[in-house]
């Protein structure tokens, strides 16, 4: 169960009689489904992992940036659901949807002799991360985003990639990305 | 799709950066969730309609109530999506569960020889509807509430029953009665 | 919070006996929802539950009742995701509702004293248990189902009840029951 | 409720033994989640449609494939829900999503001079569809999958994309895309 915040009583409070009601009478609330705001933070944190892990590989070498990609996979996706709809902007071939936990790894920072074209695309020294979504759709416990990430390494240059993301949310009321299909624009032949 | 109202956005926008940022660079946002508000709306609407059976049956006779009764029914219950999972209170035996609208219409207001201990529910002059939640549960286009309803009839005699509902949202964004199971309170021997 | 137990993973490798299932063109299959199998293993379980209290009372006393009680609302019951919305079939009054594990295992074994009128509904010896469902409604990870449950005690005597119970899937693929509202048939005047 | 068709019995007896047990105690099911078999017959379906869009060009020219194209919008995507998360193969710059019926309709057959780099994808006289899925998602009313759609034309040249859908299944038993991502796939530096 999700553990409402003081904002979330608020919110609650001004949304309707039926809450002031059922605070009055002691009755119960409990929400399963995924809100906007955990949407923006699920969002956001993902940015934010990857320049981590791009900082962590500046100042403590693949060991550390490897250590924390771990933790980011364990922690934000959904591996421990089951396989993972994930397609990342630089794979191909054989090798080109990352269902397991390990090819995702290898996707991030290298270093798998089984995944020998994976150079880490985390270890891009990427310095700054924007998103801008074109829609999103909310269905239960589980959130579609698409839209556009802008990702800028330490020259100032700056990457922009399509972007679908699905989140699922656990028991434990956190979002775990069990959708990730990134692309490359379309670029029309001149 | 539900049409978000202003009151809606106001709460949105205060909620998250996202939501600014969704409407500042165009970002649409479908929500398929059931909301707090909806479910205290559909529930203080079974009420309203219980007591507009029972005053068009005063003032317009049974056909009146009857037709009245077959329009809540049609717009407030799930019988268009399947069978209902509908206990009402005053049932018993082969009769008991009214899974089917003929049956339901049939408890509310009788008049069904196939169902001869119908005597019609909604028929009882009923004058005041409240009710009091012990808790509510939100999983996502389904809410799920437990607690009393309490109705008093003209000569202010409080009937209060023990009240499970189960609404689903359709996608017109209509809440609908999936599950009711209503019961008389247990009363211990003395 | 829940942490996740040995037991998980277990139980998520069994699961994907249904993945090999689509092994056809190498796609595997994560499906999150409850199936009609999985609803009936629940209601038989919820049933063999409340014998075995019995039984335990019966051949390790009101210890070993209590600690199989607890453990049977700690494995089938949804404490863990917040309040469930349980009416018992004897409870009344202030105390009607029981939406917390205290509450629940007082109904079932008696011996609270801040639940004075509970005596145990586990402890009277029951010998045998059957379920009719009128209908079950399934919707995601969530499933309803509302009949009647027969009991039968050492003396041959069978209690009938309404019961209406919902149940929802949890991480690990475990049923939990939610909501859970049981009640005696309603008696007409003759 | 979707009505049950023939093959959906026979999938549904062959599913469990709890659908014979419910009909053997008179007990009716409503099932309002996702099936393998609804999601690979909407996968299958998506490419006779393409298939068809073609076809229509060539026999009847482009207005009867405007006619098709608008039709298979109409019954096989969400735009009747609200936006849908729609990024098509060969979009770029601010009209890389789509998430208007009328911004897909002119990516498939062209012809909408607000949308001047559309020539009309479906257009291109394709004669067979495949599709290969990597892995598939099912979440309640949703279903998510990722892999791979082959397209060859009249001179036998195959496309490959890189394709991500999301499906979802309305009132009325059908299944809609709500998200649509397609992307060429990368191909790394010689």
């Amino acid at each position: 169960m999700k553990v409402r915040a003081p904002l979330h009583y608020a919110l609650a409070l001004g949304l309707t009689a039926f809450v002031g009601l059922s605070q009055a009478d002691g009755g119960k609330v409990v929400n399963f489904n995924i809100t906007e705001a955990e949407v923006a933070a699920a969002q956001a944190g993902w940015g934010e992992a990857l320049l981590q892990i791009s900082s962590d590989n500046r100042t403590g070498g693949i060991e550390k940036a490897t250590a924390t990609a771990k933790a980011v996979l364990d922690a934000a996706y959904g591996y421990n659901l089951g396989p993972v709809l994930f397609n990342p902007t630089l794979t191909s071939g054989e090798q080109n949807f990352r269902t397991t936990h390990e090819g995702a790894l290898a996707y991030f920072v290298g270093g798998n002799k089984d995944f020998p074209s994976d150079s880490g695309f985390a270890l891009n020294d990427w310095r700054k991360y924007e998103y801008k979504n074109a829609a999103v759709l909310i269905n239960g416990d589980m959130a579609l985003t698409m839209g556009n990430v802008m990702l800028t390494d330490k020259d100032g240059n700056v990457t922009t990639v399509d972007k679908t993301w699905g989140f699922k949310k656990d028991d434990k009321g956190a979002l775990r990305i069990v959708l990730h299909h990134s692309s490359l624009p379309f670029t029309p032949a001149k």
